[in-house]
């Protein structure tokens, strides 16, 4: 059996996991502030650096997969810690767990993405940028002037960001190149704590109002099965890849905006990509064939 | 055990599933040009009325999920066949075959998409417009002007052009409202017999410079096993969804393309959405929250 890190694994989708990894035989090291093999608050430097002391302590040998599903929530004036939680507290810890996990010659990891990637409006570009940089304090400043929008913006933008900075890693030597098989999930709205909180707060109706076709919510349980999935040899060909399951709202919102055609701007590094391919040894081997 | 219909069910990923299916115990009627239960010409008109008329007739009661894996390669000169296979071959026939999978309450759909949608430059916009409203003689002439690169254009744009039509059917009150989860599947390169001939045909040094972060092939057995997970429980939350499985090549050449932030263009429909949403049914049940 293997061995897991599992991020905000005492709550929601990550306890979820951390349950069906557990209940299959597998190690499991829970991340979380409390009720965790490690405690450790990822909003903080401070934090995160411990999780990592921790983490690698626990870890004498190679690492199976990994999990992140610590996120917190949009909710205005907590704008730096959902930044700081949502995307340090995951690529400052895939960062260091990665060769462990390379060293395992066939890992998983799981990133947790969200659909409020593609649905949110108003979310300032600047500041994925800057997320996806690893500059929380100034795209902080930049989320905040969206007034009272602050809150949904900063949770999107951390996501739009994570999900960028994780899919360039995805692809990378490093990762992909090493046989370590990063993709991410975005769910829709899941019935979980931070969910309920969202629902009970000033943002309720919000939330409630929004479009979702398939007519109900998810369950921790069903988003859980994905990431097992994801977790497992089914994904040694999958790198870098979204996996939405959120009851058809992005399909709604964004029919048209994905997939779409290359655009010109994006021939040039395709082009680039044809030409060294083979000489990064990204080409597929093809002797079977 | 369940009734399933499987396009393209006598090779390839098509085969893969309906081997699958029938391991499962399920009932398949498998639908391709020769060595199926329904033997039909997807290319004309003629042929797929020919293929829903059977069907029809070999459903009795209920169909509690449907594969379209039927496809034709990017070959130039073969553009229109590329076309009417790849676009209404799927189409037509999932259209036909809706009320039947209405009528199972808890039907699943997978539709063979392709990373080739996102990965193919110079995929004339207009093209994939007109396919996706079914025009695929006028779309087919502008598809030819692309020259040398007429096959895979024609072939990307058939693939878009599917991708958007599903997506948007399957958000609707038809499918989603009606209890029918439709997702896409977006391989990568997979050694199937439409790869092979590709890499021994006029591009194959083409196919083979593509990169490939993973740096192997995938396999007709990893995809199955991907539209297994679509066909089970597990999709009850997942709508319109396209899941990516192509070794990171989407990742590497698209990193920071998708997600990307809804635009400004798309809030008043996203506003008009959250407006209608309650009207439309289409807010998640939260009395459990």
């Amino acid at each position: 059996m293997g061995k897991y890190v599992v991020t905000g694994s005492a709550s929601g989708m990550g306890l979820a996991v951390a349950d069906k990894l557990r209940a299959e035989g597998h190690d499991v090291i829970g991340v979380d502030l409390k009720d965790a093999d490690v405690t450790a608050d990822l909003s903080t430097a401070d934090g995160r650096a411990r999780a990592i002391r921790e983490l690698l302590a626990a870890l004498d040998g190679v690492l199976d997969g990994a999990v992140f599903a610590a996120g917190v929530g949009p909710r205005r004036g907590n704008e730096r810690t959902t930044v700081e939680v949502n995307v340090l507290g995951t690529t400052e810890l895939l960062t260091a767990l990665r060769p462990k996990l390379a060293a395992a010659g066939n890992a998983k990891v799981v990133v947790f993405g969200s659909n409020s990637t593609t649905s949110t409006p108003f979310v300032p570009r600047r500041a994925i940028s800057l997320l996806d940089e690893g500059n929380t304090e100034r795209a902080t400043k930049i989320l905040r002037r969206r007034g009272p929008l602050s809150g949904p913006a900063a949770y999107a933008a951390s996501k739009l960001a994570l999900s960028r900075w994780v899919r360039r890693a995805a692809a990378s030597p490093e990762f992909a190149g090493a046989g370590v098989r990063v993709n991410i999930i975005a769910p829709g709205p899941v019935l979980t704590p931070l969910l309920k909180a969202q629902l009970e707060g000033a943002s309720g109706n919000q939330v409630r109002s929004l479009p979702v076709p398939v007519r109900e919510h998810g369950t921790p349980e069903q988003l859980a099965q994905w990431v097992m999935v994801m977790l497992s040899p089914a994904a040694d060909f999958m790198v870098g890849s979204v996996v939405t399951v959120d009851g058809g709202t992005e399909a709604l919102l964004r029919t048209k905006d994905w997939p779409s055609p290359m655009p010109l701007k994006r021939v040039p590094k395709m082009l680039n990509g044809l030409r060294q391919a083979k000489g990064k040894g990204q080409v597929a081997d093809y002797s079977d064939a």
